[in-house]
């Protein structure tokens, strides 16, 4: 995939800074090795080739229930959680059950672009709400609210990555989490929380969850082992209330399918019980740091005065603003050339030229040394731009 | 899950006629078994754990195509297929990016109950065709073809389960498949053909497929290892013209997930590359063709006069029509209360009341002599509402 990005005649390796995933090393651990040998060869593994329960694997179920009560001082039961196909699925699941085509929903600007396809798919209409470095700008959520019940319309459910959002990398305030909270209960929409980088925190403390907020009232949470684990497991779990959760338990495609890919799920829970994923965590928390700090380091070593950038406290990704005079595709058009390749801003957002002047930087898949390498270049480019 | 079927106080063992799933002692064989080593040994694992391709693990295509190709004279590329994760994905997918709300597709009467629940999620309006023991009757589809287009509507699709049918048994004929097809052309709609028990069949020959009939026209094809592998990968594929695969390989959701279950795709590949998987195709419909046979001679011999049933060439299910005295219902309710599980026929038809008198066994999951015990208590119970 890597390689299909490079321009013909290309030879050198690329240097991607595009790719949300997690670094390569870090998915197949001798520890998941472990794991998943050992429930290969459980006397009980065909159970896991067959049909699973439509909620998901139990025993994992479990251990996450346990984990999500014990870190964020909660009560859910078993019925508040299903497991799913990765966030993907949720998403898709949510939408599908609790909404209808022509209804609207709120994204922040810019959002996750998946996410966004997904919506479009489902024939959704989509209004953004834009960012600051504290996250959503909840006057302007207010003002659009506002507006929308002038015209007779309510929002189905707001779409939000409140921990280290994808692409911007900011967190949103827990002030402003509790005033979104008032306002979906003001003009009755659901929250989608899509809380996937949770895990990935550089600090002890992360601000309350949208469900620790509102005690599970009108929010959707949604977990994943995608960025902690391994994506090609497809596994993560979906957290609501025991009516929402028994709603998607018995939607036709949860019915048809099965629960969520039984055999990864099985395999997953034999690494948490273990210990191994809490372990893993940590090891993941200060790899992403140090490699954050690369990062940082060099856009401020390497980046003209005029542009500037996120601080992201965890996950993935920096959000870099350009100048008003340079285009980010045309920075991204130059860096591929050089072997770089990132996200320009564009498809972040439901109107393509808010992100124009926009870069994303994922500093999760490169190594230390390509991140800096990578970085010097765009930086070059940029300057050559304004001074050509 | 079948202990949670027992009425309460109830101990003894439940013989289930309920479920369509492969044989438990047939998901884990020791062929799989070394597959799935051989894939967690390989210095590339870590590869199927990252998100994967969006059309799926390009060697499991390759394979599937050859394989397609060959046995039904076709000349497939791999642009014509994609990997899902099992049918429930294909049919979701395609229910999503091909239809809206409101639109209608033509099932068969009955017709499988989960696809059926998937439609409805979407909002699809449905209608039905009656069957005969030849599958679907085309004049009866001709005449609601007649009657929509009178009307001013088109149906968007035709679902169909051509071979070895859930919840029937029957095998479509390839004289009305033609029929189909035209009829297709004529009205401008297009055929999911649901292909998953294909490769269970008990007879040398099958008629030729809707795909095949076509040339791809207007058809989308799926199959599945889910019924001659194992339900719990989660691992299936869908063919089609090159334009609908790749509007499903750009869908939200393929893009948001990456490819199907990349992990499991590359189990499956390793199993298939080493032809495992065409000998234990061969196993098994030696396993179901003694069970069908098992539970023919059952009901022959159990059976009162005036039940009438269907002689399946494959597949899982045989479909018992009761006398007009006698409910389903109340057989299915009788039977648990002896420990036998079975499905009653009205979930499977639109309108349920078309299956009060119809009963769906399957032969694939329970033993030799609990098929044969649990035909006879079939037997006794409708005798006893009978004469009572």
């Amino acid at each position: 995939m890597i390689a299909n990005d490079l321009p013909q005649g290309m030879t050198r390796n690329t240097i991607s800074l595009l790719l949300g995933h997690p670094d390569p090393a870090t998915v197949f651990t001798p520890e998941l090795h472990e794991a998943m040998q050992s429930v290969l060869n459980q006397p009980q593994a065909y159970k896991a080739l067959q049909y699973g329960p439509e909620q998901g694997t139990p025993g994992l179920i479990s251990y996450l229930v346990d984990k999500v009560n014990r870190e964020q001082d909660l009560a859910l039961q078993p019925a508040n959680m299903m497991l799913v196909a990765g966030s993907t699925h949720a998403i898709d699941m949510i939408a599908r059950l609790f909404t209808k085509p022509g209804d609207i929903a709120i994204v922040e600007a810019p959002s996750y672009v998946d996410a966004l396809h997904v919506f479009r798919d489902q024939q959704i209409e989509l209004c953004s709400i834009p960012m600051d470095e504290h996250g959503l700008i909840v006057t302007e959520l207010a003002t659009l609210l506002a507006q929308l019940k002038s015209e007779g319309k309510t929002p189905r459910f707001l779409y939000s990555v409140p921990n280290f959002h994808n692409p911007t990398g900011i967190t949103l305030s827990e002030e402003r989490r509790v005033q979104i909270i008032a306002l979906a209960q003001q003009y009755s929409f659901f929250i989608i929380e899509d809380d996937v980088y949770r895990y990935l925190g550089f600090e002890r403390s992360l601000p309350t969850s949208f469900y620790a907020l509102a005690q599970g009232e009108r929010v959707m949470s949604i977990g994943s082992f995608s960025k902690t684990l391994a994506p090609g497991l497809r596994i993560g779990w979906l957290t609501g209330s025991p009516e929402a959760i028994q709603q998607c338990v018995n939607a036709g495609t949860t019915q048809m399918g099965g629960g969520a890919n039984p055999l990864a799920a099985q395999m997953v829970m034999e690494y948490c019980l273990k210990g191994y994923w809490e372990w893993h965590i940590q090891r993941l928390q200060a790899l992403y740091q140090q490699r954050r700090d690369t990062a940082l380091a060099a856009l401020s070593q390497f980046m003209p005065a005029d542009v500037i950038w996120t601080t992201p406290l965890g996950g993935f990704f920096i959000w870099i603003t350009l100048p008003k005079t340079i285009f980010a595709q045309e920075v991204k058009r130059l860096a591929l050339h050089q072997g770089v390749t990132l996200s320009s801003g564009e498809g972040f957002f439901i109107n393509f030229t808010d992100g124009q002047h926009n870069l994303r930087i994922a500093y999760s898949f490169a190594s230390l040394s390509d991140l800096e390498a990578g970085i010097k270049i765009l930086g070059q480019i940029i300057r050559n731009l304004q001074h050509p």
